[in-house]
């Protein structure tokens, strides 16, 4: 049942977000090269060790290296106790200040939102009150076709905006020109959800659904679904299930308990309900 | 400042301790393939993070791996209190009891006893309070000449037990025979003190004295010994002075900070004090 700590580095419209902090995550950070520095919010799933005990260590090198900048830190209740406590024994006196969003709603919630980003609870069925994470880019701006704004002299600059935003214009003749016909399409906003640790769950669908990319837990293989069950974890296929329920555009596992040598069994037995199915390699960067 | 997060395996008389327990601590271990599970007394220094951030994650390792022997944790008051509120709040139910011994005294005391080895504390003066642990074997019994003995049919069996502890043997002429002409002599007791994080100490010289092997921090060089007395570190040259002036026979650096690329720099300072100074490989089993 044990497997190696988590930690993600997740990078998403120049925000730097860590989701889980497993016992060495600061080492793994330096050796991936990942921008340490910038991670101004840590999103703690669940408070067991191999997801929370690498967080005191990180936050006193975040202090030893100087940093100034707040930090968040999103997780279940007790987290702030627990750190405060260990602060406090430890004498490590930061020089910045840390937030403690404890969450305790078995509702998904938005948790987190900037003008580009927003982040939402994926309340999990663990052994102990779990979150997973939803992290979506807001809607992008559309492209101004310059060619073709540029034909309607009484577009005036300070209808841009608008342009950008998908609204048409109406000109003085009462004439409707239509945004598309004057912009370009915005990038795709982007979506990933982090779903660990879970039995398997059909209430997370709706609120995954449709994401770019699902990484989701599957401690085993499905011969082992009672001890998944009794466990708190979900099966390969199970995840598959979920991918596929939810219609995601890919789905990496994870998780693996550590009595599976060759991992490509959890592959094969997802692929056959999913095939956009992946493992993830340690440290690999999945761009999505 | 910084440097890697300490951690020392000793295998003693059959004993296996831990000193300190930084992040990461099992994963090195199990990479030292040190006998994991045999440790049943952790000595924590001082409850600085890079001595104590790797408790939790062990302790929680123990508890996978099915252990259900005695665990004794030894270390400043305060350990107790962080430890519990970690388990409590990571719902960590060992199947094993660990017993906190919680240290307050500034007086070298014993720790640790049992039929063939002892540990005392060592006073150390840091920016908080902080221990280092001075083990030592007790004397060893010496071993029978059986060649000698058989030479005086009066000696029985029974007395075999005061020959090895060194008494001579009274005939019942009155002739004395002397221990050294029966036996042959005993293997050296052997003796470690680890020190670490502290200023320059003399007071720990009359407890060190004559050890067969000190680890002394040495953060620093002799050029930066403000930075080392304003941070509670000592230099190279100050740990060979006190290696000198303790009789010690072999000195071990550690504790470097990481503004050091090339560590030989430490051992050419101490070694114009102190000949018998290495340096540790990370890992390397030092055998006394």
């Amino acid at each position: 049942m044990k497997s190696a700590p988590t930690a993600q580095f997740l990078e998403m419209e120049e925000r730097c977000f860590l989701i889980d902090c497993g016992e060495g995550t600061q080492v793994q950070l330096r050796k991936a090269k990942a921008k340490f520095s910038k991670i101004n919010h840590i999103f703690i799933s669940h408070l067991h060790g191999d997801h929370v005990f690498g967080l005191p260590g990180l936050i006193s090198s975040f202090r030893l290296l100087g940093r100034e900048t707040l930090l968040h830190v999103y997780g279940p209740k007790g987290i702030k106790e627990m750190m405060e406590t260990i602060f406090r024994i430890t004498e490590t006196h930061q020089g910045f200040e840390v937030v403690f969003h404890e969450l305790s709603s078995k509702k998904s919630e938005k948790v987190f939102e900037d003008n580009r980003v927003e982040v939402f609870t994926i309340p999990l069925d663990h052994r102990i009150y779990c979150n997973g994470y939803l992290f979506r880019e807001k809607p992008k701006e559309r492209h101004l076709n310059m060619q073709e704004i540029s034909k309607y002299p009484e577009i005036e600059i300070c209808d841009y905006h608008n342009l950008k935003r998908g609204k048409d214009i109406q000109l003085s003749d009462g004439y409707i020109l239509k945004n598309e016909n004057l912009t370009k399409p915005a990038e795709p906003s982007v979506s990933y959800a982090f779903c660990s640790d879970t039995r398997y769950l059909e209430s997370i669908i709706p609120i995954i659904k449709n994401v770019d990319v699902l990484y989701h837990e599957a401690t085993f293989l499905h011969d082992l679904k009672k001890m998944a069950d009794y466990t708190g974890h979900t099966t390969a296929l199970e995840a598959a299930k979920i991918a596929r329920k939810a219609n995601v555009k890919k789905l990496i596992l994870g998780h693996f308990s550590n009595r599976y040598n060759d991992l490509s069994v959890f592959l094969n037995e997802a692929c056959e309900i999913f095939p956009e199915t992946y493992l993830p390699e340690q440290l690999e960067a999945v761009k999505i």
